[in-house]
């Protein structure tokens, strides 16, 4: 495995206020970095002070855009430890990504290892107020200085992290959500089950016509048929529909979040019926009509879930469960986040100490 | 109008042989930059020695790839004048463009300014042999240090040069592209008429598996029915059948090149029918098995046409015109390059001379 070299900052920031963390604005005291270059591998490891990257104007990620990603979180348990949730998932779901950019793989072990210095290093970083959250962002960006259109000839693998606030201030608060007619996100056979930059680029434009009618997400229909429910902005969707969770099946144009499947892990342990499958906008919208759509929410990193209080379908505004959250998405929340912090025993085997 | 300072180098680097130019690898002594803040708009423009620009890891650009450029070409006359090639279609475009990736707009008047004094402070780095060019990349890049997904609340649009080779050393070279069958570019309502970069690194997986065939660039189908062609690569695409030049229709999943309209205007001017429609995949079959497809090229700035000498759909290998460039093919090709290099009067307009 390759060393890590580690150069401590000799000029340490300020931590903000746990008020004004609000989500990636402030980053830690430290990054890690390792380079790619062709014929020689990943080389040069190592966890500096952040600092601005030097970079030449023709690098290949600013023109043609290979760039991938991962979101993940460390939690500050009860008791001072802090908790890495499903991190191995991460670097799997990053070597997928790359797959489909054509980016070298990365040593998942390696990267876990790299990812558990640096967040020790910094651990003074990972806040402790309920709900909040060191926010954990690995990259990889194409550097090579050329304009031909070709896979680069080498990479940067970059981990940078920021303290976040807490996504529900004043409790659980259900969002409104907006059926996309006429932008496409994602379509099978495109990127869409890559974490690649391209894809939030491209969903920006819906974002924006969301917001100007009073939504804060957009729901994503399938780019083939605008027919089949995908996802929203950066979570995956759930339908509780007469007593049974749905939700759209890993069809090639959905990120396959991790959130999404420790949810559906939860759900079986339960026993509460849930469903991979393909779910029509239509079937939601009948749902409704006959009284059995019984709660609809995101799950992803960041919120962990989201109940969906209102979805505008066409000139259809559909109130789910009165606006209130459901009790489902309240018990799969309590249990997602009471692992993450710790105060629930992790009987999945999701989390690792640090 | 904005002010320009420019800072010269003390330190111009030696220019390349031509020999050793090819694409894209070597830059001019000097590059544009001018910076966008949200409340401020556009900002200290200034030409400045080509350097590496240093920006925060964080940058929206390697997360949510907001990210769009152009590329268009100076060329230098048997006289030894310096000709731009409808500079104002790139800024346009490049306008189109921010607008669907929710980029602020550019000033084109001032962008077409700033190009011009750009190119004649580097004009000793238009190469004068011929099919020699000097190949101009504006770009511009989300910079904020920010890891929320929205748009950027700042940008970079910066313009680097690059003198490239001869793209046809040994007479123009039909190439043989495959059809492919997986995966998709492009889909109604997504970003394929826009030049953003993660067009180009989702199109990267199909260029791979041509490659690995022994084709040098794919034909892409429309990401719905996977049955209407679309364009090639960095090139868009037409047929001539049965004495009818035929392109697809600009759709909102294809590139407009300004290489295309430029030939369409000239087919027109000739009075050579030229059609703008769908065009299946199967009717380009079905003519080659008639006896009626009679040539097939592709267009766009790096090699103003491409004759394709061969194309594989499925199990098939389609041989055009016995793989050698055809009539109407060579005739487009002499007119727009005559045009660009000042041979042939350029009774379009379409030429700067600085
Ligand atoms: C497009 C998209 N879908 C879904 C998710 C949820 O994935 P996860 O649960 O792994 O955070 C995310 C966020 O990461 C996302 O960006
Ligand atoms: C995807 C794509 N299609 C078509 C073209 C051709 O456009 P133009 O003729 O403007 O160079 C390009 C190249 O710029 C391109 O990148």
């Amino acid at each position: 495995m390759l060393d890590i070299k580690t150069e401590f900052t000799t000029n340490p920031k300020n931590k903000p206020a746990v008020e004004a963390l609000g989500f990636g604005q402030y980053f830690t005291d430290h990054m890690f970095i390792v380079e790619y270059t062709e014929g020689k591998g990943w080389h040069d490891a190592r966890i500096i002070p952040y600092q601005p990257i030097q970079i030449d104007p023709s690098a290949m990620v600013f023109h043609y855009g290979q760039a991938v990603f991962e979101g993940l979180k460390a939690y500050k348990t009860v008791d001072g430890k802090v908790l890495l949730f499903r991190p191995d998932r991460n670097f799997a779901r990053l070597n997928n990504s790359n797959e489909r950019m054509v980016i070298p793989a990365i040593d998942e072990a390696f990267a876990l290892e790299a990812l558990k210095q640096l967040v020790t290093i910094d651990r003074e970083w990972v806040p402790d107020a309920p709900g909040t959250s060191l926010y954990i962002r690995p990259f990889i960006i194409g550097t090579e200085a050329n304009l031909g259109v070709h896979p680069s000839k080498s990479y940067k693998f970059i981990i940078i992290m920021s303290p976040s606030g807490s996504y529900y201030k004043e409790g659980i608060n259900p969002v409104k959500i907006m059926v996309e007619q006429k932008y496409v996100r994602a379509v099978a056979g495109g990127t869409g089950e890559a974490k690649t930059a391209g894809n939030y680029a491209s969903a920006l434009k819906g974002q924006e016509i969301a917001t100007a009618e009073g939504y804060s997400q957009t729901l994503w229909l399938d780019g083939k048929e605008k027919k089949y429910v995908e996802e929203v902005g950066s979570m995956n969707i759930f339908f509780k529909i007469n007593g049974k969770v749905v939700t759209p099946a890993l069809n090639g144009s959905i990120l396959p979040g991790i959130t999404r499947d420790s949810m559906i892990q939860v759900l079986k342990s339960k026993n509460i019926p849930v469903e991979e499958r393909r779910i029509t906008i239509d079937e939601v919208v009948e749902a409704n009509k006959n009284g059995t759509l019984e709660e609809v929410f995101g799950t992803g990193t960041a919120a962990v879930i989201s109940p969906v209080g209102e979805l505008k379908y066409l000139d259809e505004k559909i109130i789910i469960n009165d606006g209130k959250i459901g009790e489902v998405s309240q018990m799969l929340y309590d249990t997602l986040t009471g692992i993450q912090n710790g105060t629930i025993e992790d009987t999945f085997g999701w989390t690792i100490k640090l």
